[in-house]
């Protein structure tokens, strides 16, 4: 009960900041701003958005000149992305101190013992391994970003760890290079009906680094400028680390801190891959190309198709390294089909394609039919919508936080695909639930706003990346247009059902799940 | 022995005319042309060129002002191209008329019998194909052009029926769409470790036309202005309909005529593949793409590989048409590894790659050890070479001809695939064994003059396809260049080794095999 009160306190605290925010300061400013400045999301549009959402979000222009500095931090540090969350009880964190040490300290003798046996049978087969000692760092930043993975997000606001985390990524010492589970599931047969998503998905690898940290690593396939041709559709596409990299950054700045971190990295493909991997097949894969790169190509396509391979030049290549989350016997996960799933075939079509009044449907079963999950989903369309990934077949939670728990946004690399094109089926959620969490939403018009631009917020967290240029200005511009139709979509919602049935307060119906727990 | 003197008075012809061209106009022209035209291949070098090899190529340019006719009138009206060809006889012709009346008439009268039979089990199981009479002309195009092969090239300089049947493959009336022989010889089963050309290989597709002419489509796959990746080995670029085009035009500008005809076109996919086809495998391919374009897909490759497929814009594709030659049951033709072979592997290298020496072991191996075959394979590396196409496993000679036959210039479709590169080891057979024919080299000797450009004569000859442009300009600077690098290697073996010991006068051993054969 006393849970309770203070998340309602906490709602209170964020209505009450943006009241501040938004009515002392309004009227003041008016047209000043949006004159001199080119908005590919009509500013003024907005202000009629205002219409039907919140008081609050009356004015949408702000009167201070924007005087030049970081639009980011001042994103950061507007009272929407500074609102106190309750204090975490024991079983709010995903792992505990004393059970993680445990498990790495475990794994990490594990390991050592492998690797001996390794390395002798491998000296005895005259396979040469670059050998680097592994020393597990219980102080290291990707220990701390498992520690901080809360039933709220998977790292805090102003979590140092994580800047520190993807500074490391950088260049943190490849150990040990692998194909990914999922990959090594195949057990290289080629179960062409099986896979939905096939080429790039075999091409990434797994890293450990020197001080035990994993990461996923997806090699670049595309350029930053190509589009995903009209004719090739979403289950084919290729994976870009690029969109990989921008998620990330996207889903930051939308404040969800559902994706976990991931930076580009340079990769030696020879010294970091093949002089240390200990999988016989993955070297069996690594070849030199007619122009005396390095290259790799994926293991289930060997032989026929080798145009899949990537190659670095002449070993460089560059990728995005994504940090593993906790493993699955510490920190299980289940996968739940999206409730909003494509066919994954030519013709098919499913039900949510055709029946309008499909989520009706969906609020009355388990688990949409109370506490958050609907409009996670909800929120995790805005997600996609944005960065037009419509590849999301499957989301995760971890079981340790039940059915309201936060909705894991993994696997992002098949969204930034293209720049022209916005496909509002992505928002199918949103726009046949009607229902938007006011956090949500406040959060969505505040980077409408010229002050805090989405497409600007997003290139200047981008540019801390050290691939930078991540996007190009297309996909960037993108953004602000598609935050702009998603609002539309919303304000459509509310001319038709009025704002208190579309606009919820997502902090009640949690409240409510744990007050029903706690009896 | 009668044919003997014939060809050795042809022989004294060619040389007579060239020395009548070349003598009576030369001194009077110098550099009046050479300064106001840009050339990439540096005509003062050719002039050097002369010096080791014909008298009557002494000088290279012409005096006669470039009247800006069509270089190509003019390259086909040069005594080069216009020797006397002995009058063939009976059995130097590839195909009897009446054998192949009779061969046709039953050929149509079997598909008429099998068409009756597939309609009505096709109206049983509901499968609406659209039919067309079919009528078998002995007069039309194609079988001119079959009736034409002779034992010298597939068709003679002056056969109107050539320029006709490029005409008629425009929009000749497609009645049936098939699988190719050796699509359907994998029967869907993707053998990958059997496959040395993947993706683009089982897209061609064998169409017959209402005159009872059959022709290979392959489709476009890649844009006129995309260049082979580097990375990218020879044995899996894709395949490219425009490179097929422009080797017919190429051939025949070398006066080889080795290529049989090919044309560009636009196919209806719905109505030209789709609802035609009787092969159930290939309907099953077909599907529509997000952009709501008519697509299809390699069989071997389905469910994994639907990035390799191929749209039409909505229906229509381009591609190129190449006719089919003459059925093996009635024309056998033999297919017989390249000696310079490459190893289609990531690593393994053929002998000829690391052994300077080997031509000398293939002069001592039957069938290179006499005739013109040998010579018959450099004239296909410098066809090669000139294009870039580095997939050159196996040539084809029809068995009629024996060793004597010319070689087939069959599927060119992995040339022309990067302009920026000259690949000179395609070129081996003749820097290695340092042979060419005087036919060949006067030829191409002649091309390098700015008078009949190479260039010049391939974008004329070229514009007079439906899908023109069919090279970018840098493809076709690519050959001026690869001319001039071509004609230096002749030079350095001039130099090394004497001309008479390298410019050989193809005449000769034909005669004497002949006169051997009379014995």
């Amino acid at each position: 009960m006393r849970r309770d009160r203070l998340l309602l306190a906490a709602s209170l605290i964020v209505i009450f900041s943006a009241d501040i925010y938004f009515i002392l300061l309004p009227k003041l400013r008016s047209t000043g701003e949006g004159s001199g400045r080119s908005c590919s999301c009509q500013p003024s549009n907005f202000s009629q958005l205002s219409d039907w959402t919140l008081t609050p979000l009356q004015d949408i222009t702000l009167s201070q000149p924007d005087n030049g500095g970081s639009k980011l931090d001042r994103l950061f540090a507007h009272p929407l992305y500074n609102t106190q969350t309750p204090v975490l009880g024991p079983e709010e964190s995903l792992l505990h101190l004393e059970q993680l040490m445990d498990y790495y300290r475990k794994k990490v003798s594990r390991w050592e013992r492998h690797m001996k046996l390794y390395n002798e049978a491998a000296a005895a087969s005259n396979i040469t391994v670059m050998e680097h000692e592994v020393a597990f760092d219980p102080d290291a930043n990707w220990v701390k970003f498992h520690l901080g993975i809360s039933r709220n997000a998977l790292y805090s606001r102003q979590d140092p760890a994580i800047t520190q985390l993807l500074w490391d990524m950088r260049d943190m010492t490849v150990v040990n290079a692998d194909y990914t589970q999922d990959g090594k599931s195949l057990k290289g047969a080629c179960d062409c009906s099986q896979v939905v998503k096939p080429s790039g998905h075999h091409l990434k690898l797994a890293l450990k680094m020197q001080n035990f940290a994993k990461a996923m690593f997806k090699p670049m396939r595309q350029q930053r400028e190509d589009e995903t041709p009209e004719d090739v559709f979403y289950f084919v596409d290729v994976q870009r680390h690029n969109a990989e990299i921008a998620a990330f950054h996207l889903d930051r700045i939308l404040d969800f801190r559902r994706v976990p971190p991931v930076a580009g990295r340079w990769l030696n493909l020879t010294g970091e891959v093949l002089q240390v991997t200990r999988n016989d097949e993955l070297r069996a894969v690594f070849f030199t190309s007619p122009a005396n790169n390095t290259c790799f190509f994926a293991k289930c396509l060997y032989m026929c198709k080798t145009e899949y391979a990537v190659c670095g030049t002449p070993d460089l290549l560059e990728g995005s390294l994504s940090a593993y989350l906790p493993g699955l016997s510490i920190a299980p996960r289940i996968s739940i089909p999206n409730p909003w799933i494509r066919s994954y075939s030519f013709t098919r079509q499913e039900e949510w394609e055709v029946n309008p009044l499909y989520c009706d449907t969906i609020k009355q079963l388990y688990p949409y039919n109370s506490g958050n999950r609907l409009l996670n989903i909800i929120d995790m369309s805005i997600f996609d919508f944005l960065m037009g990934n419509m590849d999301r077949h499957h989301y995760e939670v971890f079981t340790k936080f039940g059915d309201e728990g936060f909705l894991l946004h993994l696997d992002n690399a098949r969204g930034f695909g293209k720049h022209s094109q916005d496909e509002m089926s992505i928002l199918a959620p949103l726009s046949q639930c009607c229902m938007i969490k006011r956090s949500t939403l406040l959060r969505l018009q505040l980077l409408a706003q010229a002050h805090f631009r989405l497409s600007d917020v997003m290139r200047e967290s981008l540019q801390k990346d050290p691939l930078q240029p991540i996007l190009t200005e297309a996909h960037l511009s993108a953004l602000d247009r598609r935050l702009h139709k998603l609002l539309r979509v919303v304000q459509r919602c509310v001319r038709r059902l009025g704002k208190d049935q579309v606009i919820t307060n997502d902090f009640k119906p949690r409240a409510e799940a744990l007050s029903k727990k706690s009896k």
